[in-house]
């Protein structure tokens, strides 16, 4: 018995999923479902391609529905409505809104018997599970979030707003004492502007005005006014050569004490390093999934979060397996 | 309602687990358990002292019973028999019995109705978990364990028992450039000698012949003859001053591949720097205690792993908030 999957929606997140897919042996890929025209897409794999309409009526057919569309209109809308249908995981991450996501997707499933996980990826997602386990295990101690080196999409996009843009790519970048500080349990109190630098590479159009554009990025507020950023000019040729991929990652460090006067610092550090910000957030979508199947068949319905999930729904290896090869 | 907690065995993890305890404000310690005259031990932290025959009598008082003895004689015996009448936690770490030990818990705690888990601590433990949530996620990868820079119990005892030595302290170092290697997603093939390096302190009697020492450890099986080992000789007041703690730590990194090519690499890296062994591990048996008396309130009975345990039990914080603050 394999689990038939869904993916809802086929942008770049879509299109991990359908590749992760490839190395689960006890998973298979149902069809792909867009808004766009059916007979125009063309998939990695070759899969089935249906309507948004169709994946209203595919019950029998898929076991998990993996929704693919974006945080801020396309899951508040999606989530809830597919898990009245389908088991369902999202990768919604606007934090502040999560409770209120939780609540109408939560009705939803309930309602139908089905199970939903919320929030998968890596932040939230395996970032927030290792915030929890940190401070779980040491309660007497203080967890940083670090992001980066990676491409931040809403950054680049605030760029490419501005007058004389063509083009343009931001990096997050965590500054490395900030880092070493906290890998060695001093515990600093740092600012906005101590714990990340944000460098863009940006395409100006022909004859535009360089010093406005650079003033510009680096007084705009909320993005960039707070941290020391680093603009390059570059060509377009340039951008497309070196500043293509979407490269991310990230470090969660948690320092805690313990001893008879606190005399004794533990670290702990859970650091990603990843070539491809889609492929890995579809490859945790993909095993959440396969927890959703499985805590389904268990009972467990109603809206889930990372918190909610014991490891062993996430892999297809038996519960003895486990014990034996990999505690 | 706090959780009462019981001590069964009080060397370098019980005394742990009561300094651990203090931090945690949902817990109390209601006593301590020794097989030693109760009225001469002298607790940290004044816990009250119990013979081991009282904690047979004592259910009404403890809600989980953390059993802090050894792997190789006192676990086999007491997880079994204290499931028969408590939640209980345990690190047995023992990899090669986990299956066996399981199948003794998990009988005795499903006829008492009682929730057990064993072997947390961090490895078996946390780097269990880590193992598993990264192969879950990217099944196309390579695993590594590293161990260190940390003081070795067992080895260090090994170089005890050769004549002449007087007292000794083994260091396992991972090896940085093997390190290195996995980090970079390189997938290396490592054998036992590329992996680990083995740095020993030794006090030797006055007069020893050092030369045959120092031949006796570095070709000794099993123990040293696959590593690059180092021996130092120092002085008594040396070792003593600067080889006294029992730091440890170790990390688990994985390199995974995604992509239409499996073009794209992530590494998941999972690192410990400990001031304390036992003082962390510790640490851990106090939160997954946390997870029994949750998981036995919930009707979860019988022997559970780090593999069965939702994040969520481990930490004092109500899902709602959980959510909110921490997703």
């Amino acid at each position: 018995m394999t689990i038939r999957i869904g993916i809802l929606g086929y942008g770049n997140l879509g299109r991990g999923v359908e590749l992760a897919i490839r190395h689960c042996p006890d998973m298979e890929l149902a069809g792909v479902f867009t808004r766009r025209d059916p007979a125009s897409l063309q998939t990695v794999t070759g899969a089935n391609v249906y309507s948004m309409e169709q994946a209203e009526t595919m019950q029998d057919a898929i076991d998990v529905m993996i929704l693919c569309g974006g945080s801020a209109t396309d899951l508040p809308e999606q989530t809830p409505k597919f898990a009245a249908m389908y088991n369902v995981v999202d990768s919604f991450d606007t934090h502040a809104k999560i409770p209120e996501h939780f609540a109408t997707v939560d009705a939803a499933a309930k309602a139908s018997g089905k199970t939903a996980i919320i929030s998968t990826g890596w932040d939230p997602g395996m970032f927030s599970l290792n915030r929890v386990l940190m401070q779980a295990i040491l309660p007497q101690g203080d967890t940083y979030t670090f992001w980066g080196k990676g491409v931040s999409q809403g950054h680049s996009d605030a760029i490419r707003r501005l007058d004389g843009v063509k083009d343009a790519r931001q990096y997050t970048i965590p500054v490395e004492s900030a880092l070493e500080a906290v890998r060695n349990g001093e515990a600093p109190q740092l600012t906005t502007r101590q714990k990340h630098l944000r460098e863009c590479y940006v395409v100006a159009e022909e004859g535009a005005d360089l010093a406005r554009i650079e003033y510009e990025i680096v007084t705009m507020p909320n993005y960039f006014a707070d941290y020391d950023t680093t603009v390059h000019f570059i060509s377009e040729e340039e951008l497309k050569a070196n500043h293509s991929g979407i490269p991310h990652g990230g470090f969660v460090i948690h320092s805690g004490k313990t001893g008879v006067n606190n005399e004794n610092t533990h670290v702990i550090e859970y650091a990603l390093k990843l070539d491809s910000n889609p492929e890995f957030t579809a490859s945790v979508l993909v095993a959440y999934a396969r927890a959703a199947y499985g805590m389904h068949k268990d009972g467990i319905t109603g809206c889930q979060t990372v918190f909610d999930v014991a490891p062993r729904y996430l892999i297809p290896v038996s519960n003895e397996q486990l014990r034996k090869e990999m505690l």
